[in-house]
């Protein structure tokens, strides 16, 4: 088939704040072709997403990434990928185009799926797909009370594993954070997967990240995420290196495969991280995973928003079965839940699966979608580039 | 000061053409504080980097550039690392940020240095500059016969040292391209220096990219630029270990300080090219110099753009008397070349100085620059976030 469309849906909660939660926003992504439709969600920034799509070139090397979808062939996975390799060259100078194209190509993966009355993992190369245990993943409390009390809550909501992050760590003292990771475990008990995300608070400082370890360490935490900005690889290496028993996670920057690998090669993290709505979609994330399987390091899903990106999220470590943790919003904003009519809901053993449907086995909700729906409109020399639907 | 308004001007050439000709369009910033302005360039997708300096905030690390800029006090170099480590964290999920804080950076400079009274380089730190051997930068012709015909111009024009990139390269056989680097070297003449870019073409394919090495050594290249994906280190450092006389260059890509860091660490470039539009400014150019002179490695600017660009692109390593070639647009565009007043002309000696005035020394064209002006025109919810002037 033949790539007809490519359409943009931007929807935002009414109110957005500062808050470190990606779910506050979404940008919707549906492609036709043949008689078909397929989802795919980008993460981050709509309206510069969109104009990634739409912008007018600046020269052969920056061309947008709607110049090398409409009107491709689809019609098998290396498809994908061709039109992947030529947004790479083409789309070289525009920086946005990866986040952009990210969308795109999960929902080209979801259209294909659907063609061809398979799920995603299965045009991937998986026979057989193992469950995840889900971690809540939520911001810790403006105090160590408020923090002890979500974890407590995670816990009585039955999960296993509990993600923190952002919010106050690395802002004030050390022993600012020692008492929010002491909380943390506390309100968990024992036994539950306690999971540490710093958001990049540290920089560069290696002096200062490891100074939490001994307190992780102390409390049990499987690993600390993003410690540095995520190019910072000396920073992390070293940190690597000053560690005992708390491992490094790190990757929801990468916006290609090269950024993640690094991660593996010269960070030296255990847990690799990838969104999905920013590597490239589903192809670069599933290359990801088979080399950090080959080298002994955990792939992980990251996500934060709807469970249409959760699912497309999964896809690409479906079938290897020792990389069994998943990240799974928590508290997302009523927009993120609304936004799909089914869920991926965890089963009496706690525990989440892809879906087995065609594509990503996903629907979406029209009628709650719409009520968060914004008006975008781009005009270049009075031609109007972009202007968003109200319907859908 | 307070840094009080920020502007952008976006201009085109009335054709753009797919060739890798990246002086077709430009996007001017202009900043304003105290009782003066300071201009800057960005590199790259006008209407992107624009989206990116007013799109609604997404969450805490997802605003914005311009929430972090608007407003802040600009009195010492310090106050704008300040603020570029403000955007990092609140923009970190907003892709296209680097590429739209470059130019408000390179406009900071021009400000306080006016403000100053002061050259960029002398805030920079440094005492005495030293003149650059400008290469002449181009793109190699359709066929042979053209390059070398495009090579002997070069020549017969002053050029010490020239520069071919793009076009057929690595696109058809091996022949073709062994003949276009013989061309160009007769073009040339013996003694001249000659600079290959491949423009990523190989991707990450090593074999492809080492099979042209012999030409290249044979025809006394300086250096292979850019034969991979910026973030292709592995192919870098591989490449580089079958080299035996001609350096890697590559860096054009980068941006952020750490990506250049990567190509010298591990990529093992013998040169690394930094444009000021894309890695975030004059700031962290500067900081890839001192890198990169520590370690023996030459530093390079990228610059394909305005007079406006390139005097930015020369501060950097204005006093580093070692690193003296530096990249020179030779056939831009009439809008690349008719933006400024006064341009960075060749000495007698063939060489090309950074500029003594205040700020970067380069003053607009209103008058020419006015007919190369495009409308843009951004709402979201109904509220216009952006509207173009027809005026300076």
């Amino acid at each position: 088939m033949k790539i007809e469309s490519v359409d943009f849906f931007c929807l935002s909660m009414p109110e957005v704040t500062t808050e470190g939660d990606g779910s506050q926003d979404a940008l919707l992504v549906r492609v036709a072709g043949g008689n078909s439709v397929g989802w795919g969600e980008c993460e981050a920034s709509p309206l510069v997403s969109i104009a990634a799509f739409v912008c007018p070139m600046s020269h052969g090397a920056c061309r947008p990434v709607g110049a090398s979808v409409l009107g491709q062939t689809l019609d098998r996975p290396s498809d994908i990928a061709r039109i992947a390799a030529q947004i790479e060259l083409d789309s070289m100078d525009l920086l946005q185009a990866p986040h952009t194209w990210s969308g795109v190509e999960i929902a080209l993966w979801d259209l294909l799926g659907k063609a061809r009355s398979e799920p995603v993992w299965r045009l991937l190369g998986y026979d057989k797909i193992y469950p995840k245990i889900p971690y809540a993943s939520q911001l810790f409390g403006d105090t160590p009370e408020e923090t002890r009390q979500f974890a407590a809550n995670a816990r009585s909501s039955g999960f296993r594993a509990v993600k923190f992050g952002w919010g106050p760590i690395g802002k004030g003292s050390l022993q600012d954070d020692v008492d929010q990771f002491v909380a943390a475990r506390e309100g968990l008990g024992p036994d539950a997967i306690l999971l540490v995300d710093a958001g990049q608070i540290f920089g560069d400082n290696v002096d200062a990240a490891a100074s939490r370890l001994p307190v992780l360490e102390n409390v049990g935490a499987t690993w600390l995420e993003e410690p540095f900005h995520t190019s910072a690889l000396e920073a992390y290496g070293q940190l690597a290196g000053r560690s005992r028993k708390v491992k490094l996670a790190g990757g929801e920057g990468a916006h290609n495969f090269y950024m993640a690998q690094h991660l593996i090669d010269y960070g030296r993290v255990g847990y690799v991280q990838v969104d999905c709505g920013r590597i490239g979609g589903i192809g670069p994330a599933k290359r990801v995973a088979e080399y950090a399987n080959a080298r002994g390091v955990t792939f992980v899903n990251h996500t934060f928003t709807s469970h249409l990106a959760l699912s497309a999220s999964l896809q690409p470590y479906a079938g290897l079965s020792e990389h069994e943790i998943c990240e799974y919003p928590f508290a997302p904003k009523p927009l993120a839940r609304e936004l799909t009519m089914n869920h991926l809901d965890r089963d009496a053993e706690g525990r989440v699966f892809p879906p087995a449907e065609p594509g990503l086995g996903i629907s979406i909700n029209f009628e709650a979608a719409r009520k968060y729906l914004v008006d975008i409109e781009i005009k270049v020399k009075g031609e109007t580039l972009f202007s968003s639907s109200n319907t859908f």
